[in-house]
């Protein structure tokens, strides 16, 4: 029998269980060794190979490990929970990106308190070091045995798995799981775990199935890799603008109104208007012209579109759907709106490409379990916008789109942050896409070259595209890791046909041209939540929906403090004044917590000498004097300075 | 018997006909007399007195006759039409306003064209002189009658006429029509007419009925002013926004989109773009804040405000409105959603008065019959706000509400167009209001003593308030002389305690605050509409969306032209240019149909000298030479000037 091991063969007389190929190449290998790979199969390490195959060793240093490792903590978890609560039935308790889970079926669910209960718990049975024992099993038997249990989800689960395929369990002490492996040799090996959060979470993920307990657990290898992980998870909670944006008074939501409808507060809607007003001129400049149009239509406006087919589960209906006459539908995009402007009169070839931008309110009925802040709404404001176009100008105006999206991402400091995804159909999804091979084939290809000769770097993704064509999304990560489209640029090759958009070609020819549909900033609501998490609150001066807090020293100073605040107001800078009767310590400290930029305090000393005393206060300790004309010029400045 | 006639009492020793009592007095009275009114009853000249009454005879001069006279010719236009469509339908033909209008069933109905083929009948009807004969007959007869002639709208008529009530009939020749008078002693009296307009309208009122075909006429006693009423009415079409507005491109509407929802194109985007951020920014200067909140609630808001109850049939429904826990709908209003952050934090007296202003889109379900152009749509955007104050600052927050719509209202030149009404609830229409008798007592004397004390002129409407308290609305006319309401200032008893909104008061007690609603330039789309229609299109210049035309003299001058063009653009100036190659004039003549104010032209010697010609495209051969700077500044000038 001969063995790959990495690349060199080696020759064996009988089986050999993984950890003994282990530890017949090192004894140290054998100590870490996690699990093997067998012809690209995960294994146990007490897995015997007994023919010709491709052998790898997995030690902690492979990714594969931190799953397996993963995933016995989550039959650790489960072990525990049982011995605590005898009556909750088990779900799933896979390994996730960053740790594990365990979905169960509690009679009363455990609150956080009860973690550290069933942490304990789990930590006994890590110190009893319980061997992890696989056991193939027939059908009936493992219904046998979880159906004794009363384990009606892992009966559900056996019940699907396909005839033919093998059916394993994994015991530890007394504890058995039906499972397909593989994990640790013991649960010894777990050095470092937290259990860190509970949540809910539906059967199968499905809305209409019962509500289960999800608890959610991280494990390293090393105490001082957790100890470092949960200072980050510590920051990126501080940070979380679903927490941090509520504090600072930029969002609220309200039960009687309802999930995914943020309701922007002062501040909040401020710092929207500067970037709405900013990002409409900066896109006129550049050629696009503004239109605003109606936030519903027909059903006659989406059939021809191509929603009510493809993307109707996500829209919001206005009166019975199946009524031909009557159904309206609150819009999902801005895109067929726009293209009634452009069929608004004959186009000749002179007039394209037509540029038009909307701030675009747009409404997608997302499931209820997929709302998050100011992140996944139901209501939301893209910076929007469609570029009619010859196939010959697609290149150059895809690029006039990305340049400003880029433009905008260096100015609200996000340039870094982001990767690129281009995204494509999937060809056996027909419920989803046009089904038009051809085209499909085209435009993505159309598309890739772009791409390339630009030097982008992206990731493809399949079945992530537009139903019409494919998109260049630009994503970014907010603070607990999870990703999000941001802005997106798409090449549609279906839509001007549908809709009988045409233009007169230079030959007196009647043509159908291309459509790039296109983000500049993305959605107002999204890209203040990821720059919430990015500045922690602290937003760049221009973007500060309070950029100056003016404080009196003394009540003496009180009518200065006013004086200042009208003057610095007049030039437009946004200052409020703090005139209580309060330390000054105690009022810079409030300001501080506010985030705003900088702290003026007035005393009689300052207004002696004509000067104010500005704090910075994003640097300990700074404080400088400058006339108020100064100051006024400094913020100038700063909004000058974005670009 | 006696009869009292402009307060001087006259003795008949008989009964006497309303005629003979005119010619008795004199002979031009006899012959200027239309009808007469008896103890305040309008009655035929050919009724008889007899007994003691107050007597007036009727002439042109009185308002009374020209309704009179209008009806008579909604007689003898329903005449002609069964003359020429001896199958169409009867229904209603009273007189309006500005003249008449009959609506009829047509197996066929008319077109514009058939207008002039019913015109030359209705002249042979009014050549010929018929007598108006007045017969009062029983509810059989004129059953008899209209069932005869298969009248089956007459007859519906007939069976609603209550019990007791007489009925009448009208015959001119072999015409008669159920009719409760009076009319003119005959056909010949009617001078000068005109068909003008034929739509469509639903038989009473109501859009479960069958659609009827309305013709609408006017009717003069001379013929020179119904010239003259033709010549404005020409004028006001020039004007109408719903035409103008299209052909300037300003909005569209589209049919697979739906009614009332126009499409705002780049133009008339660009008109709102302007207000908004003007409207914006002086509404913070005041001290209002703005806020962003979302355009859907669950029925839960509604059924706090009491939009459920009062309001839900203008209301967009999502979902199913029986099911409690499902149903949505769009907002009608932006209150509520003010108020839940209002409701977010605890407040005290110190915080009072709260200003929220929003640039709000709202959503009503007109029906279809009431739709038009920009001015009464589904979806329309307001600049909105609410005002939470105690019981003392109502008087000056109402005031400064007030004062702030003068001064947006003077900046768009709307000032001296409109009027006020103080609208009252109607105790009778529990339905409609919040039955709290007292507290609408109370607070529409608050709000008289306010517009009193403030000298404002205003006329009184009952049953016109918001269901929650009374309102003062600003009313301006369009060309078709149609009212609406532009502005409105609401004080609002009841929603604070519905939503239990209170404050700490100086002991430290929790009170309930008062709230006023108002917008402050009302909602764009309307507000765009008017001034489109005062000034015929031609916006003034701050509010032109392209300002200025720069042309080229000849093929030498275009890149002066483009050089100009982005100077003036970076400048702030909104400028176009038009380099075709087309003859000077042309140019300017198009410039001057799409109503830009300004034309630039250059030629060789305006670049030799370093100056533009700049002609007004609203003065005739105004033409001035300035430098780009001074044009530049002139423009900024006329920016400021607005204020």
């Amino acid at each position: 029998m001969i063995l790959t091991l990495r690349d060199e063969k080696k020759e064996f007389d009988a089986p050999v269980s993984i950890e003994d190929i282990a530890k017949g190449i090192s004894e140290g290998l054998g100590r870490a060794a996690i699990c093997g790979m067998v012809d690209g199969k995960l294994v146990d390490l007490s897995y015997v190979v007994d023919h010709d195959a491709d052998v790898r060793i997995i030690t902690m240093h492979d990714e594969e490990a931190k799953r397996v490792y993963n995933h016995t903590c989550a039959h650790v978890l489960a072990q525990a929970v049982k011995a605590i609560f005898p009556t909750a039935k088990l779900a799933i308790g896979p390994a996730i990106e960053n740790g594990f889970y365990y979905d169960f079926d509690f009679k009363t669910a455990p609150t956080a308190d009860d973690l550290d209960k069933i942490e304990a718990e789990m930590k006994k049975i890590i110190k009893a070091n319980l061997p992890m024992k696989r056991e193939e099993v027939s059908r009936e038997e493992a219904l046998k045995l979880m159906g004794g249990f009363d384990e009606t989800y892992k009966v559900e689960l056996i019940s699907d798995i396909p005839e033919g395929e093998a059916i394993s369990l994994y015991r530890q002490g007394d504890f058995v799981d039906l499972c397909a492996g593989p994990h640790l040799k013991s649960t010894g090996i777990i050095k470092a775990f937290k259990l860190i959060s509970i949540t809910g979470a539906y059967w199968r993920g499905n809305e209409k199935n019962k509500m289960l307990t999800r608890i959610y657990g991280i494990a390293f290898d090393k105490k001082a890799d957790l100890e470092a992980y949960l200072t980050k998870l510590e920051e990126a909670k501080k940070r979380d603008h679903n927490k941090l944006g509520r504090e600072l008074g930029y969002f609220m939501t309200s039960d009687i109104i309802g999930q995914g409808l943020p309701l922007l507060m002062p501040k909040g809607a401020k710092i929207v208007q500067i970037l709405q007003r900013f990002v409409e001129d900066e896109e006129e400049r550049r050629g696009y012209m503004l239109t605003k149009t109606p936030y519903m239509a027909k059903s006659d406006l989406y059939k021809i579109s191509g929603h009510w087919d493809h993307y109707r589960d996500k829209m919001f209906i206005l009166g019975d759907p199946d009524d031909e006459q009557e159904a309206m539908a609150l819009r999902p995009m801005t895109c067929p709106f726009q293209y009634q402007i452009y069929n608004n009169g004959l186009k000749s070839y002179r007039d394209l490409p037509v540029r038009f931008a909307e701030t675009a309110t747009l409404f997608r009925k997302e499931a209820s379990g997929e709302m998050h802040g100011l992140i996944r709404v139901r209501q939301f404001t893209l910076a929007d916008g469609h570029t009619i176009c010859t196939a010959d100008q697609i290149d150059s105006e895809f690029k006039r789109a990305l340049e400003m999206s880029y433009y905008f991402l260096d100015c609200v400091g996000l340039r870094e942050d982001v990767t690129f995804r281009f995204s494509k159909w999937d060809p056996n999804n027909t419920e989803k896409y046009i089904n038009d091979p051809e085209a499909w084939e085209a435009t993505q290809n159309m598309m890739r070259n772009i791409l390339d000769n630009l030097g982008l770097k992206y990731v493809e993704a399949d079945d992530e595209a537009a139903f019409y064509g494919p998109k260049l999304d630009v994503q970014a990560k907010n603070v607990h890791g999870k990703e999000d489209t941001i802005i997106t640029i798409q090449i549609d090759f279906a839509s001007a046909a549908r809709f009988g958009m045409t233009y007169i070609d230079e030959n007196g020819q009647k043509a159908t041209p291309y459509i790039i549909h296109r983000s500049s900033i993305g959605c107002y609501e999204r890209t203040l939540a990821m720059l919430i998490e990015k500045y922690a609150g602290a937003m760049p001066v221009w973007l500060s929906p309070v950029q100056a807090k003016v404080i009196s020293l003394t009540e003496r100073n009180v009518d200065a403090v006013k004086e200042l605040t009208e003057k610095l107001q007049r030039a437009g800078v946004r200052a409020e004044m703090d005139i209580r009767n309060e330390k000054v310590q105690r009022k810079v400290r409030d300001a501080q917590v506010e985030k705003i930029p900088y702290m003026l305090v007035l005393g009689d000393r300052d207004i002696e000498k004509g000067v104010v005393s500005v704090r910075d206060g994003r640097a300990e300790n700074s404080v400088t004097e400058m006339t108020a004309d100064d100051f006024i010029a400094l913020i100038r400045k700063k909004f000058d300075e974005k670009k």
